[in-house]
């Protein structure tokens, strides 16, 4: 069933990873949907370890989104079961019952409450899940249990995925060092209307619900929420944030004011950093990628409309097969500015590529000489900015091109 | 500098067309990008022309759009120049120039004021219009102007079309019998925001310019505007109506109610047959097509809800490669309406292919058995129906598969 897809020329090797205090991970065989490898993960939190999450705005969310969104209210984390294969989307009542066993096995197994147990699910729409392959491996798995087992999960929770992905970065609350590490998932189906695919990421700190909250939303603005591979919005997305509370670090008040509180100033930079590792190993790992791109928007009238500029040009297929080709076709670019319909004018607008000025003022610069450009379009990262010469607000967005790579994937395999 | 590009497998045969009294056209090789091949085109109406147009709602349109919408205002048309090769957009003062010079070109050539000769132009952006070939081919072109050089027309504008786009029919306004004729061109950065591409349309009718522009306008809601081949939005996009005023109809008032008046009913519908025939052959042209999709919402909050959600299923990168796969993966359309953002519930969702209903209330119907399902996806035409179960709106989008074929042609030809 699994063709076999040459790894991302883009791929990066695994970090070396830690372990994070009060987390206990292992990942399995199930047989959901793959054979001879591992697509089931389980990963036990400490006693009290807090969550926050970020969710998919799909409106035909998969039952186990559903799931995680009605049991974060309670915002405390014991379990997170993680299935590769098989979103368990448009699965009807079987999907909710689906989730109940799974939830049901794992509480039972860790000992804990129902309504702390989270759940994840990728890979194809429409079947009904094996919950009984599920429940059947998760005694194993529970015996398995180990700090050190992080990277097992970075590979468990893959599907189309052709390299595991984490990222683990230190902080400072207070003098307390504390550890940020994270695992992700995800290659196709991306776009940005939300958190993207899936993503773990656990720390030790003893950090709030209501905190590890608002730290993630924001983070996810401007990292998951700013990449793109084919603007095809998943029904399984989420981005979950566990702190296990086992760092004893001068406590943070439920109240405080999470974006600007000096105590959290370096965890939620290295959290912000440990998103964008994440999200741009998820672009990275983008179906059919040879090139990442990078595109800065300036001068737009707010961040947001800069956003939707960026996302107009890396999701234009225009501009995306152009960059495949390393053809310098800038126009492209012009068009997938005034394509977003955000306010431009074409007499202000300004496009670089590598850093080269190509157009400015409402036609091509003066005595342009492509070779430099074309040279730039030769290597695995482009640059594309843009100014449009309106306001203030700016933004970045992560993209992939557009080659006979993403059709090989999706043309035929039912991933 | 062109590549072979094999002809759409759903490609049309030119229908047989017959000549709009008032109406004389010519084509003529100018060399303005390809060798060996018509690319310019003037068309000449009879004095008293009125004229509608229907442009691209990109925000950076080329300079002959910017011409078009300024000279509409008069509502008079003698003449039209088409050039195909080079769209004149994003070339700064040198764009609106060239402009004027092949509008004075025309303009000395039939007689008649600036502001009544229309002008269009597709093809790579950003570089300057060859203007002096156009004007030195001009008046060739004029000696040359002929009642029956439509079929000649519809290939000299043509640029990665596959094969020639025009359509024929007639009508009654009172007793006297009108023709209503047209042709078009585009196959590649086809979106819905606006009119597609290039379309002109011609009547022997005797219409007041306001009469013309609500019936185009209206017309191209549910035809041009409903169709995608890769989402991206030309800055070049136009469809002109010109209405001779030879036929002697009983007149039609300048303030009547275009869309209920009696008198105009048949006109009406047969100019909208012949904009929904320009625009499905605009999609069969699609570049690497080898599926024509055709999508129908119902049940949708509102016609325009209705049209978004169908647009999200035509324009999702995934849905058009499953298709091009002819693989029965429906969950692909499910996570397409969710991604519209537009007013859905998974558990009152319908999803049908080829007729056959595969999954409503929430999950696959039982005793689903996809045998005839993917019969159906093997031959060149997909029909998808969706049922949102919300209201009464409905709406139908016409689309194409994304195959290999379109990277081919957009990866390393700058079109």
């Amino acid at each position: 069933m699994v063709q076999t897809i040459p790894v991302s020329p883009l791929a990066l090797p695994l970090p070396e990873l830690g372990v994070v205090r009060g987390v206990r991970l292992a990942a399995g065989a199930a047989g959901i949907r793959y054979a001879g490898r591992t697509d089931l993960v389980l990963i036990e939190f400490a006693s009290g370890t807090t969550v926050a999450g970020v969710f998919t705005r799909n409106k035909c969310p998969g039952a186990p989104v559903d799931w995680c969104r009605s049991v974060l209210q309670g915002g405390i984390a014991r379990a997170l079961v993680v299935n590769a294969g098989n979103a368990n989307v448009f699965t009807g009542r079987a999907g909710y019952e689906a989730c109940r066993r799974t939830a049901e096995g794992a509480a039972n197994l860790i000992g804990c409450h129902l309504e702390e147990v989270f759940l994840a699910s990728t890979g194809v729409i429409g079947e009904v899940l094996p919950v009984q392959r599920i429940t059947d491996t998760l005694p194993s798995l529970s015996n398995a249990l180990k700090e050190t087992n992080w990277a097992d999960a970075a590979r468990g929770i893959m599907t189309t995925d052709t390299f595991p992905k984490a990222a683990m970065r230190t902080a400072h609350i207070g003098r307390e060092k504390v550890v940020i590490q994270g695992i992700a998932k995800g290659s196709g189906m991306i776009a940005p209307d939300m958190a993207t695919m899936l993503s773990f990421i656990a720390t030790d700190a003893t950090l709030p619900a209501s905190v590890l909250q608002v730290l993630l939303s924001d983070g996810v603005k401007t990292t998951f929420n700013c990449i793109t591979v084919d603007s095809d919005t998943s029904t399984s997305d989420m981005v979950l944030l566990f702190s296990t509370g086992v760092a004893t670090h001068p406590p943070i008040a439920e109240n405080v004011d999470a974006l600007t509180d000096p105590d959290l100033a370096d965890f939620r930079k290295t959290l912000n950093a440990v998103l964008h590792d994440l999200a741009l190993m998820v672009v990275r790992d983008g179906e059919g990628i040879t090139k990442l791109i990078h595109i800065t928007v300036t001068g737009a009238i707010s961040d947001d409309s800069a956003r939707r500029v960026g996302m107009a040009i890396g999701n234009s297929p225009l501009v995306k097969t152009a960059i495949a080709g390393e053809d310098a076709n800038w126009g492209r670019i012009a068009m997938a500015v005034g394509k977003s319909g955000e306010p431009a004018d074409r007499d202000k607008l300004s496009i670089s590529i590598g850093g080269i000025c190509i157009a400015d003022n409402g036609s091509v610069r003066d005595g342009y000489d492509e070779t430099h450009v074309v040279a730039h379009m030769r290597g695995q990262e482009v640059d594309i900015a843009v100014d449009l010469g309106q306001g203030n607000g700016s933004a970045k967005i992560w993209s992939c091109d557009l080659t006979h790579g993403y059709i090989d994937i999706n043309g035929s395999y039912r991933s």
